[in-house]
């Protein structure tokens, strides 16, 4: 089966959301046309649209992340959805009951969509392929493979400002090696025709073969940045610095953080952004991530808008529901 | 005070539930009816009906069960009611306030319901005793004494394969001594009519003096299980390992486990059914589990439907609210 | 910048709700009328109204604490408004984002209302001097400083039995120097134009220079309470016993604790306030505690009301919203 075959139904629409890799250019533009429609909602008085009203949707957590949590339970509220939050690892889990149990029990109880978060790679599809045919199942990140509605609501974000991907020059800048974001942001960004897609990071924190996916290496931050419309920050996960893969954050903000200086040899109009939360210092200075060409927060308010519009067409009424 | 006393108002309408013990054939009746009543709610594409709007349900947990306050919090939820998550042994109670003092401003707040999950036999009904007029309790497990809304959805399941109580034996097999379940379970049988009530454990997970409660006990695994039309396994608590109540897993599992071969002695259309969350290869090998006549997912599809007809029950409007 | 100017939009209307101290009689009477009007809203059948649908309120607790989380989460339902509770200490904070950064990534998913709780006096205050001009801040607690919602909530209570505080003569008991709540009350009593406010305390417990806040100083209990309308007494904070500060709780009962005999010197028809949770025996006895003159479950009722007021007006729709 190809990756993206599980993530449609039989009329070839989105049911599952586990992975950019294998979606064709079309629903990602649908997804992000129907985010564009509820991007108004947030600024509304009533920030709730009726359209998921009596929907259960579960966030299942199985590692904490009250800031992934918190965007999607608000996705689903300003839908009228029901949502109920599960960590795992503080329910029947640790009576013993298994992975797939939890699940059928879930489904039983005629929930309608996971929103689904855990620390092993592939956790997510592997929910997927056991769920019920009337369960839609996001992946809210699962270890190091994936975090796709983050890329979407990238895309939204680099769309709002470049609405032409067929002319962008962008580049990803950091631990390439274990962010499920960059793999996700490498795949919408070739899958939506952005026809340079840099990825600058130490020899250690990059993958072997990257380039397969499409993308040119840089390890020099300054030959990386040149010229591009957009600069994608990753977040340092400050664990890895235990290991070998890093040298000290100082060592590594000398040579990979992005200060106002580095940013000067992209274009002009260049835009900064960052998933979150902000290692202040590390891979950014606080003068870029608070800077004129910083749009990170705008990524935040586009996540609401663009994980509303993943859950409403994972939802939407069909043949098949 | 009969027991049953306290759980009716004065035109002997289901106020609190608290355990099925005293309760009359006609009232568990009119639960499993208003649950079918239910049943078809979840499966509809709004699955919410507004009758407890504006009621505002407290799950008050002084024992931690991520799987049955989740199934409350969904029933109240589908009944359109407010939901108060609280974990008692992280609030206030840490701060030296007495329980009575917690539920008294629990009930300030004008909460119509508490579902409350304690470790003590007893804690519910010691709640319901203290609590205004105007406020529910729903016992949602009390020690080793009753868990009567699992009973209520056992009755609802049954009564959907094998509607005539009246015709049935029925095996009941693990650890009685400590079930709450199987005290609740043997209740709501033998009000129901239930001919033949049959408890299977070895010697030491036996109460003593079981047999007034009107029942059969067993052993054998095999000799109970002859011709039952129902087979209701237990959870067995693996904490009680520890002690001199059991051998191990392993043997119990070999005298007790429900496999198919076993279950080749009950009549050939026996449903089975347990409470979960499953210990597989300990109480049940997985193909029973997981066979034809398992109706385990059932229970728990069914009991949100039970559980939305006791919390509309008891709330409904009336002479006395 | 005058302690109240932040708290007011630019039509004197209530925007955050900081500290009482600097606020306009007037604006305190408008929280209370608006409170009466939805005082009643607990007692109906759908204890619910439409007001701030579509709103999303944050209870951002930097503290644990259940009991004060539920009452401002049942307000903020009961109004109709979407809830997140998110408790910072397991949040992204551990990830090492800044508290700003945390702020910030709220507002930008277009939530309206932080309700704040901190350890440390002056948080809230600081968070109001960061957010964006749509969000409006409540204070829940923070540090020694203020405890506004509990005052006010004081303030409706008292009214309901004694309408005009130009006439009252008002003892608060216990330990003023530790005390938000404390210092949050005699701004409102003095405001509103109690012309006696009296504080009760050893000497160790009462800060320097509380005489300038409008109010006499007792050290003995008897003579403090002779002729007041209204007693109101504190928490004492069961840790502050490791300290100098106090002496064992049964002493501290013995000098300070409120027994009905000592009760006995203040007017005939006086009331006892107490915020709770309630320490029996150690500030109060049982007996007063639970007495006809006590009116502490009244006050978790009006906590209700106030607070859906104060919401409601910090959210009401306006020029500047």
């Amino acid at each position: 089966m190809k990756p993206d075959a599980i993530q449609l139904d039989a009329q070839g629409r989105l049911h599952h959301f586990l992975t950019i890799e294998g979606l064709k250019p079309a629903l990602l533009t649908e997804i992000l046309d129907t985010a564009e429609s509820f991007a108004s909602v947030g600024g509304q008085t009533v920030k709730k649209v009726p359209l998921l009203r009596g929907k259960t949707i579960v966030n299942l957590f199985f590692e904490p992340s009250t800031r992934t949590r918190t965007t999607f339970e608000l996705a689903a509220k300003r839908l009228s959805a029901d949502v109920l939050n599960i960590a795992v690892s503080t329910s029947s889990a640790s009576k013993g009951e298994s992975l797939l149990d939890t699940l059928h029990n879930l489904q039983a109880m005629q929930c309608d969509m996971f929103v689904v978060r855990h620390s092993a790679s592939g956790a997510a599809r592997f929910i997927a392929d056991h769920v019920a045919p009337h369960v839609s199942v996001i992946n809210a990140g699962d270890g190091c493979h994936a975090h796709p509605t983050q890329a979407m609501l990238d895309m939204f974000t680099i769309r709002r400002h470049k609405p032409d991907f067929g002319a962008l020059s962008v580049a990803i800048v950091g631990d390439i090696l274990h962010s499920r974001v960059a793999r996700s942001q490498i795949h919408a960004l070739t899958t939506l025709g952005v026809p340079e897609v840099r990825v600058i990071a130490p020899r250690t924190l990059i993958p072997k073969d990257i380039e397969t996916l499409g993308v040119r290496v840089y390890h020099d931050l300054r030959a990386g940045l040149r010229d591009v419309d957009v600069v994608m920050m990753l977040r340092l996960q400050r664990e890895r610095m235990q290991g070998a893969f890093l040298p000290s954050e100082r060592e590594y903000f000398h040579l990979y953080g992005l200060t106002e200086e580095r940013l000067s040899v992209a274009k002009p109009d260049a835009i900064v952004m960052h998933p979150g939360p902000i290692n202040r210092g590390v891979e950014i200075a606080s003068g870029v991530a608070d800077g004129a060409r910083s749009v990170i927060l705008q990524q935040v308010t586009h996540g609401t808008a663009v994980r509303m519009a993943i859950m409403a067409l994972a939802l939407r009424p069909g043949p098949e529901v």
